[in-house]
């Protein structure tokens, strides 16, 4: 079976809500792990191979260990095929991996960048700022739905969590807020929600 | 037929070193494309659509834009199946898919803050620093030629392309320097120097 390392409302939360939205959640072991939050709480897991102590690590049925969301996320869309994401040879396949690519290497760190505060030349000439990867983001999303087009696929998902969790992050720009509505809307969602805050409560993370 | 925009010794080099490698290179266009280079030379190639101005970038037949290395190496590896890739479903691919992401999610913005002496306390827990990614990539090879084992793959390829150009980055760790060596002899690596010494010619970018 597979085996999935998830903390409750963190970055592991999206692939609990990839895997509802697949109707797999049954498939996989989901282990309950601990990691140090923000706030002071919580702590490093024993249990967790992660050689890193973080969360999402995949663990598949033959002991690959997966880290990075975006490769967990590509490949649990191999190991079950869907509408959330085209294949390999399908229509929309390029731009799928482009986006899913870019969330890491460029939208992550130049917002962490700009949460710290941070600004190098170095850092600016290879991932630019802030304010292109927003530039970017609305381009792709002017005259569509969805970054892929009038399907919502795991581009979406990926890309929209941290404005789900983060809503003063949200550019005020209409076409992405229309967007995050859009896929903060979806019912894996609010499911997924309602997971995180039992597996908190079974964690004793529950705010007293 | 497919599209690639390409500035010599670059990181659109890499993408050139696949194409070497699985003999494929006669089936891409390649646009050499000016870029500005750290010394001052080179500039903005209005021809170029990347977004940002950036190579690489590959073009679909269909005309879906693909940016970040990792994407189109993903791409072209299922467009050109070959040994150097586990397809989707074979053993190594989980492995192969957490290799690919590291490198643009962890291993080149570590490297980056390093090379700018940039530190803040949001990037860490995030990122972790180049010491934690050194650790990790040396325990990738601990008792192994290459990441996925036996046999050289793309993500050897692409995680080893920083050292080549940048032999000073190579940590001092026995494991990857012979790694590192092992990847810089490969033949597709000294084609594409040939390659890149022509293109600059032809683009008038040879140091005087
Ligand atoms: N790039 C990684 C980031 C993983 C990550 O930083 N996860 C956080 C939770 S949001 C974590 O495990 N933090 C605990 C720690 O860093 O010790 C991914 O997307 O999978
Ligand atoms: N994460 C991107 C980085 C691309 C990148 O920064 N390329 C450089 C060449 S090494 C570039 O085009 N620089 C010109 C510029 O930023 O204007 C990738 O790996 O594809």
């Amino acid at each position: 079976m597979l085996t999935l390392y998830h903390a409750p409302n963190t970055r592991s939360s999206r692939i609990i809500t990839q895997l509802i939205a697949l109707g797999k959640l049954d498939q996989v072991d989901i282990r309950l792990t601990d990691i140090p939050r923000q706030d002071g709480r919580g702590g490093h897991d024993p249990q967790n191979p992660h050689p890193e102590g973080k969360v999402p690590l995949l663990v598949t049925e033959s002991g690959e260990e997966i880290r990075e969301s975006t490769a967990i996320m590509l490949y649990l869309s191999e190991i079950f095929p869907s509408a959330l994401a085209p294949a390999a040879g399908e229509s929309g396949r390029g731009a799928f991996l482009s986006w899913m690519s870019w969330y890491g290497n460029v939208m992550e760190p130049v917002y962490l960048h700009h949460v710290a505060g941070v600004s190098h030349p170095v850092l600016t000439a290879t991932f630019r700022q802030w304010p292109e990867a927003v530039a970017y983001l609305a381009a792709g999303l002017t005259g569509r739905d969805y970054l892929l087009g009038d399907r919502y696929s795991l581009a979406d998902l990926l890309i929209s969590s941290p404005f789900l969790i983060l809503p003063d992050a949200v550019p005020e720009v209409p076409e992405i807020q229309a967007w995050v509505a859009r896929c903060a809307a979806r019912p894996e969602v609010a499911a997924t929600l309602a997971y995180d805050a039992r597996a908190s409560a079974e964690l004793g993370l529950t705010a007293a």
